[in-house]
């Protein structure tokens, strides 16, 4: 049975390191709210979300079903996902490792997102600008070098171009994705830590030769990156 | 082998989450940085996270050193001591729902911390007050309630007076902790809140009338809660 994917349909957000790993995969996998037949649409999503008859609910989207288990939160989706698609090492050393990686990488994420919104969720952009642009010259000039830095030294300490061991694992899917969305976002000045960072330049450019990622970047599967995501491209804040 | 826990001596922080679980265990552990002989001090933490020979740095505290295995990151800590601990339940489905509640609570504690630097961290709180003012509004008035409503759901939904099962999960007593927090740094909203979720209000008296966790309450292991920390009582970000 296929997996399903319930994100929002407009955005690659949070979602799309989930789907990232069942691209490379080449799982089988519906991405549910982008449907648009009858079966598709946010709805079931939002059913999901509110159906006082799930014991175990997800808090937010994302969330993954595979028959009746499902998984919410980004990176526990990818540690179910992790060894059933092959995206992870078999050692408890290197799952727990990898999943670290992927906790670091959320966390990066995670402060991208809140340049554009330091104030809150509950806002839009327009009104938390003044502390954006505080939030966006600290995420600059100090997090994406530090964040940079520390995959470039885990790239290092690793011989195999990979940042676990010699095969891909989601946490270097989930790299890729954030050098995605940091080029994007920021492209001053991810451009500039990016050139103290060519193994994290590397892998990036690695991820995206794969095959079936290429095949996805190419598709309509890929939603372009825009100002209604966690990446977003407003010059004010790379300034 | 005692497990070593490696975070900031001063303050509860996010490396209370994983005394907690090895206090409800009764585990061997050495709180290294809290340690006033020569084998303590923040120094033995500061070498690891630095030391270029180290090819599985964390990228910050809190970690955990057992033997030649060292884990950062304080959801993937308490994923790795669970079994250990008898902290989490045998299936892989308990397993992976009590780690998205983690990640859950995780995200509670990252907004309470961004309430006071909501800029970032690289200022003061003084540095960033008017900013701090507008986070915690929408802090008190929606996330607090949101969350604490989440953790009642499940746990209404569960017989057992647990998160998940019957048996006590570190999820539990990082919901516990989670309490504590707010109601340390916003008494008035946490009060307020937890007056509409009877059952997280109970589960958190039942972890603190758990013996070894009442002993450590009592104890000098115990630091208070302080204005470092990441709950901290700014009373203008409570009004």
């Amino acid at each position: 049975m296929a997996y399903e994917l319930h994100y929002w349909p407009m955005i690659q957000g949070r979602g799309e390191f989930v789907r990232l790993a069942l691209e490379d995969a080449g799982a089988d996998y519906v991405d549910v709210a982008r449907q648009d037949d009858e079966s598709g649409g946010i709805e079931p999503m939002l059913g999901r979300l509110s159906d006082p008859a799930n014991a175990r609910p997800p808090f937010a989207p994302p969330f993954l079903r595979d028959g009746d288990v499902v998984v919410a939160q980004t990176a526990a989706i990818l540690l179910y996902l992790g060894p059933r698609l092959g995206l992870v090492g078999a050692s408890e050393r290197d799952r727990i490792w990898t999943h670290q990686l992927q906790l670091t990488i959320a966390d990066a994420v995670d402060e991208a997102h809140d340049t554009h919104h330091p104030v809150g969720v509950g806002l839009y952009y327009a009104e938390q600008k003044p502390e954006a642009l505080r939030r966006a010259k600290g995420f600059r000039e100090e997090r994406i070098p530090k964040f940079l830095r520390y995959f470039e030294r885990v790239l290092a300490a690793n011989d195999g171009g990979r940042l676990v061991g010699s095969d891909l694992s989601y946490a270097d899917l989930s790299l890729f994705q954030l050098v995605e969305g940091l080029r994007y976002a920021f492209p001053k000045a991810a451009g500039a830590a990016l050139r103290d960072t060519p193994k994290v330049v590397r892998l990036h450019e690695a991820v995206a030769e794969r095959p079936r990622i290429a095949a996805y970047l190419a598709s309509e599967r890929r939603i372009p990156f825009n100002e209604d995501g966690i990446f977003r491209r407003y010059p004010e804040l790379d300034a």
